[in-house]
């Protein structure tokens, strides 16, 4: 019996012996491998999300593993392939699916939250999900392609181009992989993050980082721009200030990419938009491409991800880990070693 | 000596005899023809742009008229020529005009409302501001082009294409027009707006018009659109229910065009954002290419001016006619004609 991490209810979650069926057809069954902690799960872990997930659920969508067994019509794909997963599933009908948007499909299944998710010994997916890792790239580093994969599709959707200036406001993990990958792309950056120990941490990045309860991040912005403005702002702070800061520090015809998820209406200085002429730009998940994009990125290391991961637990231990990272501190990225019972055994 | 409608101070407009200097080097003197009111002439009327405008001042942008005398250094211009005025002076050495952006300049001056606008008649101003007119065009229509290049730069801003859905909420002057360029870009259009009297302009131009007080308009949108929901929105309303209302017709990947002024910040649906990937792009006055493109729309009827006209009153009434606007009611545009002075000379 192989064993899987499950929400059961808000600041509930244990880990409980899980079926592993024959994958159907059109399915393979992977062996996950590790599995990183994203905000979205740590609001399910606090509840916050019980309308949409039903419980028992089992979280996890950042993800790394090799493939166990096939199911019939898979081709292309065999036992031992390292995958990650793309963790969506579409209609292929709905209005946003036709116009090829099948990301924001109105009926979308985002596996790990509608779905069970990666973060338990045996995982089955549809093949269609899979996408294919080097051989060369170590496997807890490829935990951190799907977060990568939302970087690229931010900065894709924010059209960041070679010597632009971009303010990034936020400094958690996504905050810190969009401006790897804006800056991959050849922008200069600076990050606007209020704790010390993320802002020590991008720094140790070469990122440079404002602190914007004591600097003076739009005057900064001034100096460095030469009164221009910066050109691209990604907000991914999910603050009601982050949204003025972003607002504030783009020049004339600036982009800002909302990143951040605010669940509730925000007030926003609309005549800013109108002066200068402004564009603000959701950016939701990711395509495709974007993954593939972002497997390149932390293969070659333009993406660090060594550097980002704080502690890899084991899957025993994971509920404790999403304690941790309530916790905050000097914490990015948590990963879950879902080969590793060690505690389990203990249990 | 001629005369001049200046703002004195808030509420009180007076019509005085003005100087008329001969036009400098680079300049041109015109007679103003005919001249609209717009609602920035209004809001400077309530005294609610007194920080930003220096009494007594001469109002007025939206104008056609013919040269009267040309200064030393101008070429190509010839006393008679018709002309309307792009009213924009701009530094040229801030960073938003060295990257093209002359109409957001750093410095801008908006003649007419930081300097001497066109209701008087005679009106000094340089020529590289002129923008022919074609003979054929009678010159109470071609006071219609200012506004018209508002509209067109707007749906520029939105990259409307042809077979696109849009939605325009507000139906005064400038969003009929927008509406009206929009389908002239090839698309279907339909409009929100709370007045009757507007609606049924906006109707006798062929523009179908929903009440946003009694229709449910994002149902109706959903059935428009056969659920996929709106391409474009365009906000000119100026009230947080537009705002609204913008937000929540566009489909996945829409685009809202923010045309109104909105001074306070607004409370925005940033999720609805980040959940269809919307863009917001705020769209300020115009260029060129925008007025040249709105000479011809009017002079080939596509924007039908004269249905826009709601009222021509000579130049002494024009404070009367201020009043008027105020009161709303079944009014879309009302032109001064400058060179009737006959109330003047009752005075």
């Amino acid at each position: 019996m192989t064993l899987a991490v499950r929400y059961l209810a808000a600041r509930t979650l244990d880990t409980a012996p899980a079926p592993s069926p024959a994958p159907g057809p059109g399915q393979v069954e992977i062996a996950p491998a590790y599995v990183g902690i994203c905000g979205t799960d740590l609001h399910i872990f606090h509840g916050d999300m019980d309308a949409r997930v039903a419980a028992p659920a089992v979280l996890g969508h950042e993800m790394s593993g090799r493939i166990v067994r096939v199911g019939a019509q898979v081709e292309g794909w065999s036992p031992g392939d390292a995958v990650t997963v793309m963790p969506l599933r579409w209609d292929g009908t709905c209005p946003a699916c036709r116009a090829g948007h099948q990301h924001i499909c109105a009926h979308l299944d985002f596996i790990g939250i509608d779905s069970p998710g990666a973060m338990q010994q045996r995982w089955t997916v549809p093949a269609s999900a899979l996408v294919r890792l080097p051989a060369s790239l170590p496997l807890d580093l490829a935990a951190l392609v799907e977060p990568t994969a939302v970087a690229v599709h931010d900065v894709g959707r924010a059209r960041v181009q070679r010597g632009e200036r971009a303010v990034v406001v936020g400094g958690g993990p996504v905050g810190v992989l969009i401006a790897l990958v804006a800056r991959a792309a050849g922008a200069d950056v600076r990050m606007v993050e209020p704790s010390p120990h993320r802002r020590r941490r991008a720094e140790e990045l070469g990122l440079a980082a404002w602190d914007p309860d004591t600097d003076d991040v739009p005057e900064l912005v001034r100096r460095w721009t030469g009164d221009a403005g910066a050109d691209v702002a990604f907000e991914v702070s999910g603050a009601p200030s982050g949204v003025d800061t972003a607002v504030e520090v783009l020049g004339v015809r600036g982009r800002l990419c909302l990143v951040a998820i605010h669940p509730r209406p925000r007030e926003v200085n609309l005549h800013r938009f109108f002066w200068r002429e402004l564009t603000l730009v959701g950016a939701r998940l990711y395509g495709r491409a974007d993954f593939e994009r972002a497997v390149a990125l932390v293969a070659d290391g333009t993406v660090p991800a060594q550097r980002l991961i704080s502690r890899i637990v084991p899957l025993a231990e994971a509920p404790l880990a999403f304690e941790a990272l309530e916790d905050g501190g000097d914490v990015m990225k948590i990963l879950v070693d879902c080969a590793d019972d060690t505690q389990a055994a203990a249990v």
